[in-house]
Parts: C-alpha cells; sequence; structure tokens
C-alpha cells in the first residue's frame, strides 16, 4: 500500500537519482552510466542504513524504487540540461536530505537501535548516497564544504528521535524533523551560513 | 561438493583476482596489497550483492575462494608481467563478468527478490569488484568508458532471469545467460561498439 | 558490562577515531566534518567485519561508541595540533591495527567462518576504517606504501587464530596476538622494514 510515508521515501529517492544521473551527464557519460550513477545516489544512503542494521536493503523488496530511478535517468537523459537549474536542484537535495534523515533514524528506531547511533544512522541515510556520487565522479565531496549539510541532517535526525521518543505519532513527527532539517539547509543555502573551518594550531572556538 | 556452477563461479573469481593482483604489480606495489587488490576485486561484487541481501558474504563459507584469490595473487605475483597480456585478460574479464552478472540474479532470485532489483544485483555482482579496484587504484573507472560493459552485464542478467522464470533448469539458464553477455561484450570488444555519450544541452536520441 | 576485551576495543575505536578527525582538522575542515571522518575511521572496518558476517554492526548496540568516537573528535578540535605528534600517533594507531586485527579474527571464528576468511577478516576489520579515511581524503592509502602494516594485521590475527583453534582462553589470546602484530609493526616503524615491491618484467624473489 502506498502511504504517505512511502511517497515521502520515493520522492527523496527520485531527487537524489536526478542527482546523481545530472552528475554523469556533466561528465558526458552513457546512458547507463547515468542509471548506475541514479541508483547508487538514489539508494546508497538507505542501503548502507540497512546494512549496518544488519537486513535486507528496502529497495530489494520493492517494485516502485528501481523503477523510479530508472525513470529519473530516463528524465535527465532526456530533456535539456537547461531544465534543471543547479538552484532548483539544491532546494530539491536539501528535501531529500532533511526527508531520508528522518526517516532513517525513525527506522534505526524501530529496529532497536540506541539513541547516537540512530542518529547517526540517519544522517549516514541522508548524505552518503551524495558522498559515494562524489567519490565516484572525482568532485570535491559535500563532505568537505564548510556551508551547513551534514547538520541539518543531523538536526533533523535529531528532532526525528526526540520526537518519535515522546511518542509523537510517526508520519507527523517525519514532517516536524523534515520541516527542521529542511529549514536549516534552506537558511544555510540563502545566508551562506557555515561551520568554521579548523584552523591549524589554534584552538578553534566552537563549532 | 564442487558442481559445474561451483566451478563456473571459482573461475570468475581467479579472472577477476588476477586482475586485481596486475592492477597492484602495475603500480609497483608489494605482494601483500596484491593480495589485497585480488581480494576486493574477486569477492567484491559477490560480497556488496550479498550484504544488500542481507545474508553473509558466500565467501566466508566457503575454504576454496580465499585459497583461489590467494594462489590467483602468486600466480601473478611469480610470473613475468608480459605472460598477462592485455588482449587475453580482457577476454576474461568478459567471462567472468558475464558469469557473475548470470549468477548474480539467479541467487537473486533464489531470494524472492522483485524481478527489476534481481537484474540490478546480477549487474552489481559483475562490476562493482572492477569498479572498486580502479577506485583504489586511481584509475578511471570502467563505468566511465563509453564501451559496453555494464550493458553487456545487464544482458547476462536479463536471459538469466527471464531464463530461471521461464522455468528452464538452473545450470542451463546461467550458460544461456553468461554466452549472452559474453557474446555482447565480445562483440563490443572487437568491433568497439559504443553507447553515445551524452551531448550536453541537447536531447541525446537513444540510449 | 565492561569487560578487559571491551577497553582494548573501545580504545581500538579511540586512536582510529583520533586519526580519521586529525585527518578532516589537516584539510582545515569543519568540526561536523571532523565528527564524520573519526566515525568512519573508528568503526569502518569492525562495521565491514560485521557486514560481511551478515550481522549488525556492533556500534548500533552500544552506548559506549558513539560517545567515545564524538569525544574523540572533541579532543582533536579543542587541543593544540602540535599535542598530536606524527610518531605518537603512529604508535598509537599500530597498537588499534593490531588490537582490530585479532578481535575481528576472533569474532569470525565465533560465528563460524573459515580459518583463512576468519583471517582476511581480521585484516578488514584492522585496515579497512584507515582506507576509507586516506580515500575520502584524498591521500595516497596506506595499502600503498611498502612499510610492513598489512602485514602486521595479518600476523595478529593468525596468531588471534591459531591461539583460539588451541584453545587458549580468549582474552589471553588476544593478547598474545596483538602483542605479535603491534611488535611486527613497531620493528617496521623503528628499522624501515619494508616488503619488496614489485618489479616489472622481472619475477620478484620472494615476499
Amino acid at each position: 500500500m502506498v502511504t504517505p510515508v512511502t511517497v515521502l521515501e520515493l520522492a527523496g529517492v527520485a531527487v537524489f537519482a536526478v542527482s546523481g544521473a545530472l552528475a554523469a551527464t556533466r561528465l558526458c557519460q552513457t546512458f547507463v552510466t547515468a542509471c548506475f550513477f541514479a541508483l547508487i545516489t538514489g539508494v546508497g544512503g538507505g542501503s548502507l542504513r540497512d546494512l549496518l542494521l544488519g537486513v535486507r536493503a528496502e529497495w530489494l523488496e520493492d517494485r516502485l524504487v528501481a523503477l523510479v530511478i530508472m525513470m529519473s535517468a530516463l528524465a535527465v537523459w532526456f530533456t535539456p540540461g537547461r531544465w534543471w537549474r543547479e538552484k532548483v536542484l539544491e532546494w530539491a537535495d536539501a528535501a531529500g536530505l532533511a526527508a531520508f534523515a528522518a526517516l532513517g533514524t525513525a527506522k534505526a528506531v524501530e529496529y532497536g537501535v540506541q539513541p547516537l547511533p540512530a542518529i547517526v544512522l540517519g544522517v549516514i541515510s541522508g548524505c552518503v548516497g551524495g558522498i559515494i556520487r562524489d567519490v565516484l565522479a572525482g568532485v570535491p565531496s559535500i563532505l568537505m564544504r564548510p556551508e551547513l549539510y551534514v547538520t541539518a541532517a543531523a538536526l533533523s535526525a535529531s528532532v526525528s528521535l526526540i520526537a518519535l521518543e515522546m511518542g509523537m505519532q510517526r508520519l507527523l513527527a517525519l514532517l516536524l524533523a523534515s520541516a527542521a532539517g529542511f529549514g536549516l539547509r534552506g537558511a544555510a543555502m540563502i545566508w551562506r551560513i557555515e561551520l568554521p573551518a579548523y584552523a591549524r594550531d589554534r584552538p578553534a572556538k566552537a563549532e
């Protein structure tokens, strides 16, 4: 059955898959490579979460996820590149990041993971797809940029954990957490909020 | 018991292990590094398939796989480099690719994976070992080359799925699928068949 | 309950986490990135071992591991860089490497893995965290250096296996194995013991 949570998840997969396929087309790769990049970016983070949990990767049980990924790659391939504006993509990516982090933590909690590792799993769900995409494409990873990104995922994951622990209804908790992470990432993009970088051999002030 | 399917699998492991060990000797590495490269190339794809399936990696249960990998590294180390002709290796790699893709999809089907993800798992089984080898060795990945490679794995995986779904006997289905994938990869090598690369800002014609 | 084995494990996690966080601060990254590097370096090897075994990653069940990693990142962030001398770190890393390799093999044996793959799993436990750290940081991997490193892990893993198979008490076997691996790595650092690199097109003499 397609629940609102499933829709949230599939939307996140589609956004990340598109960003993966675009990374491939920007490198002037072939359609098959674009599909591969769409796959690893779309399901990389969630798969690693599932592997660490010791369960089968979710997308193997699902008819829709692999289809959504292939459709995303097709969409990128057959439309002009200028349709996919950097700005629009960044906002879509922010939404996917926040949703995946919230969902990842919720799944970890369901599987009885301790609170702190559950937040870490949420962050992994949100960020790892993009990291693998960047390593394969040979571009500097989002990890290395000072802009708030992992931090936004951590906020989303933390809110998700706290809301669920307080007994909030699942869908509500996920939406609240996603909104918090999306808001922080959005604010970081608009006002260029950055974390301080480490200043060698001087103790840094704080995060 | 050593079945024909086991022989097919061990031959594939040996071929990939040799290609991994050669990548290490070409970088003038040590014997231990050569073993490590042989290992990840030989069992990388199959291991990721097993992890995604949520089961233990096959080579942990097996006395022979780790031995075959070590023998492959030894063979590469103690024989002159010119014995290992690029041409011969490429053909052996094509055979390994096709066999692993067919075997990977067959295992996924046995474990109740949906059809489209089962094909994806077959492709992963065939291609991922080589991808990790290339990332670690710092050479451009086969993923990035336009020659039909992933596509040949996808053909082998698809034929394997269809033949098994139609009730064909397992060994026969695997051999048929491997032959199809090997044939396509071989044709691509002989006649340099390539997929069209993405042409920026113009809709491409087709795959 | 905190057993001596747990203490050994947590110490190894702390050492690797510190080396990961330092890799991030040397690249002048942010605190969040430093935490991420500390995480992958601290639990990367053990996690891959657990994934290959088909069980849940150990640190998800544990309240302490994630905490130790975060404390390590904090310690690196708020202390002057010159406190962390390369020399001290290399020795700490040697201790972590040897302990993880011994522990990894012991866990594999407990889970019924065959002897040779059990040694391989020990080596993976010890080395993979550092390898992922190096790939993400974009520096040449320890894998590629001729100094005895993987070999020391292999010695520790092998001693662990043999001692356990001979019925030695667990803690004793682990300490003996760690001492052997640490000793070899230490000797390699002091006397610069190196494996011979592959000499192209001439058969090498031996390992």
